[in-house]
């Protein structure tokens, strides 16, 4: 078992990370203060409940003597809405959920956000732990970001609440859906490609073993993950300044789910298109070409897209980067490689760039 | 101008009491340094618009060069719902509200919990301003408890999120119903009850002023009330013992207002019959007579109710109570008199001696 804590004060917690770990939930929880007397609440999807996990969690905290109460929750970004956190109450209410309860997020990075949610506004704030089942959610379970949609945008409704602990069993990620393991391995490599040139180097040599889901090779990425999200994340828990880092990608990612539709390209893919693009910035920005090179190659390799699908529409694309929330008083901010391990906060960069980019990413050689 | 510092460390915050305050709202916060470059949202109701207290804030601000977006929605208790969070949500980012932007809450304490909960959740919390209009928003208006409702139950999804600043504004109080003032006149008497013997006695002569509005004795009052709640706020912000003091009279309070159906008894009222209810407690548990006498005496000068509707059922108001949040573990908590300006919190007592407290407080004599 790897451990790790995320500094943070008085909300510093632990991250565990190893296989069979579900076993030890009982301990590791009680442990952790987690109180018996007052009910606990699973929330999970229903992709997670037909492979065993549930009721494998189930098993073991009844056992350790623990309340349980379950909700599943339809797979899918759709789940993260009011409605469906408007439910979630109601079910606590009806169960009797008090002010020491706890609400265990069993899943993927949409049950973490929609449970984190949950927990930060039922009662004004109960205690929330992530046990993540895919490996996107090492990215998720890290930081303490929850949220849910609006219909107009993602992640716009929110809080940041930090769980007690994070529980990651790499046996529950065997069952992940192929694609799915790429996706994740998405903001593994980004992990990398902002703080960590060994690990990016590292990943590059070991992409058939991760890809393969190798347990030792598995884990041993996700503690480096996780490790860099928390060293960000302990430095500037609020996002002020340097946790902006963590949205290599993303700029040109969200804009993509969003114009392609949630469900054409998942998470994972669309930011590995949008780390290209970034990639492609810094070089055009005066950084050496290996930074887009080495970026394309790794990504290329854990199975991701690195080409932007050419049907989308640039003008829709650009649109939906101006209705990104990262844009502060008219200034758009942009996280630019200057180097393997090394990023910068543009501030400045124009539209017309992006544009450029927008289109080169079309005819990316895959 | 009164002010008065609310002591939360890195969220210390002012509260600025006074006449005609409104007038130096752009001053005030720029002070605060709230960005006049990303839009501000003043949320308020129809009521307080009808009385002219809007156009007056507005082209205050708009003069002092700030980007005004208004919001205005329904009075009343059903506004904080969800539903107007995700409208109110929307329309946040179709004005184009980023994260240096500022929710205003311009009303009573409906409006004030609701637009903090849209600050605090607001792509995660942005800054929040409360500018009460109603004597009952001198407490709701500090602390930092912000909420909606769940159909099936009161302030249940809600956040701590603390305001930059308070501005009370005396004037605005004028064109209050009579029944709002008596009403909002409950919890000033209550965090006397707490805290302050001679601020009762200082109440209890005074009466007569405060419900006509004598601006000096009410600002005094108001004064006097916000400083109780921000001494107590200031000791335990996340109400983990102390602050469950406030909530004197709100147990029983709580339960009526359920019952009654909300609009049949203000949450001042209800709280208002809930003191008297806890006084005839104190008693039963030793404290003097006095102290059911002088809680009864007061609330009647300010107008206020003192006897339980009788055509309230009383099982309806006991399941009321065993639904509320304040039971942890099952154990009930209240809130109880030991002698004017002094309670306790205590956690053992029975259902059966609090039936006995409401029965009685049907046939109080008026
Ligand atoms: N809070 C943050 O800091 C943060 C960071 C990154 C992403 N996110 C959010 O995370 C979400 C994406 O996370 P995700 O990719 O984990 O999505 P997800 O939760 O939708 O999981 C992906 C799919 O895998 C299924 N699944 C989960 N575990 C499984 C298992 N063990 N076996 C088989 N199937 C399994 C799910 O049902 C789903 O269909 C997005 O909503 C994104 O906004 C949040
Ligand atoms: N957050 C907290 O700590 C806290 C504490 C106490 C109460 N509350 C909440 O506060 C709410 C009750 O507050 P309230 O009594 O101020 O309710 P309110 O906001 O509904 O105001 C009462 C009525 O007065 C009207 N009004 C407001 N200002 C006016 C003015 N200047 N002139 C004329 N009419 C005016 C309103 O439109 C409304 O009809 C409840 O929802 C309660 O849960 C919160
Ligand atoms: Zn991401
Ligand atoms: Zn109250």
């Amino acid at each position: 078992m790897r451990e790790l804590l995320v500094e943070l004060g008085e909300r510093t917690y632990p991250i565990y990370i190893g296989e069979g770990l579900l076993n030890a939930a009982g301990d590791l929880f009680t442990q952790r203060g987690i109180s018996a007397k007052s009910p606990l609440m699973i929330i999970t999807d229903e992709n997670v409940v037909a492979q065993g996990h549930l009721d494998k969690l189930q098993a073991v905290l009844i056992a350790a003597g623990f309340k349980v109460v379950t909700s599943v929750i339809n797979p899918g970004e759709s789940s993260k809405s009011l409605l469906v956190l408007e439910k979630l109450i109601g079910q606590a209410l009806e169960e009797g959920l008090d002010r020491k309860s706890t609400i265990v997020a069993l899943g993927g990075g949409v049950v973490g956000d929609l449970a984190g949610f949950v927990a930060a506004s039922y009662m004004r704030g109960i205690k929330f732990i992530q046990v993540p089942t895919t490996i996107l959610a090492h990215d998720s379970s890290v930081g303490g970001k929850v949220a849910v949609n609006h219909p107009m945008a993602k992640n716009i409704i929110g809080a940041f609440h930090q769980p007690e602990l994070v529980l990651y069993d790499l046996e529950t990620l065997q069952t992940l859906p192929k694609r799915e393991v790429s996706a994740g391995l998405s903001e593994v490599v980004k992990h990398g490609l902002i703080w960590d040139e060994e690990f990016v180097s590292w990943c590059d040599e070991n992409a058939e073993r991760l890809t393969a889901l190798d347990a030792d090779a598995l884990g041993y990425a996700l503690f480096k993950g996780c490790s860099v999200k928390a060293a960000v994340v302990s430095k500037d828990e609020r996002e002020n300044d340097l946790r902006a880092i963590l949205n290599l990608g993303h700029t040109i990612g969200h804009a993509l789910e969003a114009v392609a539709g949630y469900g054409e390209l998942l998470h994972g893919e669309a930011i590995s298109i949008g780390m290209v693009g970034a990639a492609r910035l810094g070089v055009k920005l005066g950084a050496s070409e290996e930074v887009y090179t080495v970026t394309k190659r790794v990504l290329s390799r854990v199975g991701l897209p690195v080409k932007l699908p050419p049907h989308l529409d640039t003008d829709a694309i650009m649109e939906a980067m101006l209705h990104d929330k990262k844009f502060m008083e008219g200034t758009i901010v942009f996280i630019v490689p200057v180097e393997i391990g090394k990023v910068e906060i543009n501030k400045s960069v124009s539209a017309a760039l992006v544009r450029e980019i927008v289109e080169q990413l079309k005819q990316e050689a895959v």
